[in-house]
Parts: structure tokens; sequence; C-alpha cells
């Protein structure tokens, strides 16, 4: 029982209109790798949000007065505020230098996933605008090139509460469902499983994760074989929603 | 760039006083597997309270006035609820079926990790008592035997805040950083990572917990190759406590 992580090293950088599929599609002729069933494409979202030219210029941003406010609070740019605030439903938590927001997709991070690495100086990059669709076209062009069935996740990296550092996570996905609902399984002593719902994706995530590195490993595409649940949970109209804890279920939001 | 994952799928049910290093390095026997220099063995915690005999028969259990209390609000066994609050330092959060504490260890998770899935009916299974001793004991003979350098992690399975699902997670480790701290490193684009700090003993425990499985595969350990960052992470003395972020800093806990 094998699972294998292979990193994508000959991504190029990605601009405005590139097309992610191809990009891929090429990078894995280039280091000899041909699809097989059940593999799985774990794609950095800087690269899509790239592809999707949306890129912020932070100094062409006007805040707000509520943006002024919560930059005084947090002690952040109040033109980098303002582009956290549009990118989001609410705010969450507030702190110093710390902001945490629920995005418009419903993703609750810090500063609403703007990052402000890995692009040029003065610019701000958001998470990509429907990371399901991304997965779902770059999944379909891939499996219609290949003719196999494939998964395709998008992550970002990500805090916690409670814990300390980031880790990959899975903000967008197509091809396989990211929950995996284990209530009613068996365990080594034939008891039903009571509550076990694993999410599956944000394992994958966090996977490739340590294959991407986050600073200049220039790694943001890795390709996970062997994932013997695949068929499992296989799923192609899907997307990321059944990780999302809606508000009113979760007792950290107040 | 590859990591590969094997499941070690010959380790028997283990039972109070057996020797984990030595059934691990027998598995491995088994497996036709060799331990390589950067090996990280990833050790599913079940198997370590088990064998320290640290479960606790709940019948046996008599409730505090407190434990009465909260298993009203929580609507869960009084009993139950007693060895969680023996096993934790505060309740933290409290709902419906839902208790969150920090453990003794400083683990903020549901139920203080109390796990009553893969252990005999009216048994309940806590955190072991000092995960990072044990993969500090369990790495030292296999390094010994081996003549090695490898790190091992003790992993859960925790729900988290604001996403619904568990996922594998670090609760002890030895022989590896399990925090990445980048910042100052540059990206891509020249620029230094301002507040990058990886949960890297995160990552490897969620890839492991893709072999692993949650309910009767009975994988519980899983050997990560290919680690490239195992070097520059490599420390003999550290454990899991730069994972653990102190309450006072916490935005999440009131």
């Amino acid at each position: 029982m094998t699972l294998e992580l292979f990193g994508l090293k000959e991504i190029p950088l990605v601009k405005k209109g590139d097309n992610i599929a191809k990009i891929i599609e090429e990078d894995l002729k280039k280091e000899g790798l041909d699809l097989e069933d059940g593999d799985i494409l774990i794609i950095a979202e800087t690269l899509i949000s790239k592809a999707e030219g949306n890129i912020i210029r932070i100094d062409e941003i006007i805040p707000s007065e509520e943006a002024i406010e919560i930059a005084e609070k947090s002690k952040k740019d109040p033109k980098l505020v303002e582009i956290i605030l549009q990118e989001s439903k609410e705010v969450v938590e507030l702190g110093p230098n710390f902001i945490v927001t629920e995005t418009k997709h419903g993703f609750v991070c810090a500063n609403s996933g703007i990052d402000e690495s890995n692009v040029d100086d003065g610019l701000a990059k958001p998470i990509p605008i429907n990371p399901d669709a991304s997965a779902k076209e770059i999944r379909e062009y891939l499996e219609y090139i290949s003719d196999k069935k494939l998964a395709v996740i998008i992550t970002d990296t990500q805090g916690r509460a409670f814990r300390v550092g980031a880790i990959g996570t899975a903000i967008g996905c197509s091809g396989i469902k990211p929950l995996w609902v284990r209530i009613g399984e068996k365990d080594l002593y034939g008891r039903s499983l009571e509550t076990t719902e694993i999410a599956t994706a944000d394992e994958l995530a966090a996977a490739a994760s340590l294959l991407m590195g986050q600073a200049n490993e220039g790694i943001p595409v890795v390709l996970i074989r062997g994932f013997e649940a695949f068929n499992h949970l296989r799923d192609t109209e899907i997307g990321i929603k059944p990780l999302l804890r809606p508000k009113e279920f979760d007792v950290f939001r107040k």
C-alpha cells in the first residue's frame, strides 16, 4: 500500500490568460509522467489567481472609513485592509496584526486569503474567484487528453485556530468528494464508527504542501498517485462546500 | 522530486506492554523495507495508548458534580464526561454533543481526544501520556538498529474550527522540528517572506492519514520517504510544543 507524490518542477512563471491545464500537460510530458486513473493533481491557488489576472495594485485602492478603522485596530495598511474587506463577507475576529474574515467563498481565514508573497511588489493576490470551477475546467481538460479518471484540488496555505503554523488546505476541488463520510462503517472491533468524517481533500492538500514548499521552490503542482479511496469518493459534480462549516454550527464564531 | 508513503500492513493488534519499536522493526522486515536516512515514521496514537495500557473502563468511573452538569449541557454520558475532564486542563467550548477541552498536554481538541473507536466496548482510550517521549523512545531504538537518522511522529485524528471533517494531526514528535520557520527566506520574486511558518509535522500527519484510514484498515504506521527538508529540520531534542498556540495568543479562546 503505497502513495506517491511527484512535484512538477517545470511549471513556468504564469501570467494573465495562461491555460493552466495546458501548462500541466506540457510539464507532465517533460517529466515523462503519463496520467493514470485515480491520479490527483494538487494545484497551488497562486497559479490560478495569476492566470485569472486576479491581482490587485495596492496603491490604486482608496480605503473606506471601515477599512481605516480596522487598519488602526489591526495595525495594517488601510489599503490592504480595504482589499481584505472587499474579498470578505464578514470579519470573524480582529486583533493586532490580525484580521480573520469569512471570504465571499465561505472560507474562514486570515486576511481573506490575500497574499503578498510570490507576486511583484505593490501587488496583492486574492484567492481565485471560483476555485471549484477552475478545478473542474482543468480536470475536464486533463481527462479529455488522457482518457483517465482524475481529480483536481486547488490549495492555499492557511493558519488554524489553537495551533501554530499554516498547512496546505483545500479551497476548490473537482472529481472527488472532499469529505469522506464514514459514519456507520466498522472499526477493527466491528463497532460502528459514530462520527468519523475525514476531510480527505485537506489531507491531500497538506500532503502536497510538503513538496510545494512556500518560498522559492517553484513547485506549484503536485501529482498524487495511489490514493485507494479515489473510486469510492469519485464525484464529478461536487465541490469544496462539504468542508465549510456553516456559521450557525460553528461554536467558535460568535 | 518525489515523496513516497508506505503503509505498514503487518502490524498486529497491540496489547499492554508491547514494544512498538520492535513491532515496527518486525513489520519492516516482513515488508522488505530497509530504513534509510531521512525516513519519517508516522504512528497512530492508538498504538501507543494500547501499549501503555492507557485504557479506561467507562463503567468504573464515578462522575463528579461538574461532570454531571456538563453531561446535561453536552448530552453525553456523565462517566465519559468525567474521563474527558480528568484528561483536561480546562473546558474551552461546550455545546450539544460537543465538548472542546485543552488536554493536560496542551492540545485543544474535542473530548480531550478520548476515543471509543478501535477499543473493546465499554472502554475509552485517552491520548498517550507523553507522545513526545514515546516518539523519542521509538526513534532511538529504530536509529540504533538501523544506524540511520530518522524521525517519528505520533498522530491523532482531530476536528478543526471553521471546517468540517477531521484530519491527521501531530501530537508528538522526535527527530524533526515540527514547525518550519521560514521568516526571512525569499519568495520567487526575491522578496522576504514575512510570516511563513509551516506546521510540517501536521502536514506529515495528514499525509500519512490518507493511508491509515480511520476504520478497519488496520494501517497504524506509515513510513514517509523523500522529505527533502528533513536535514534542515533535524532536531533530536525538540518535541511538539512549537505547534501549540499558547492561550494568551489565541483570539479564538476567550
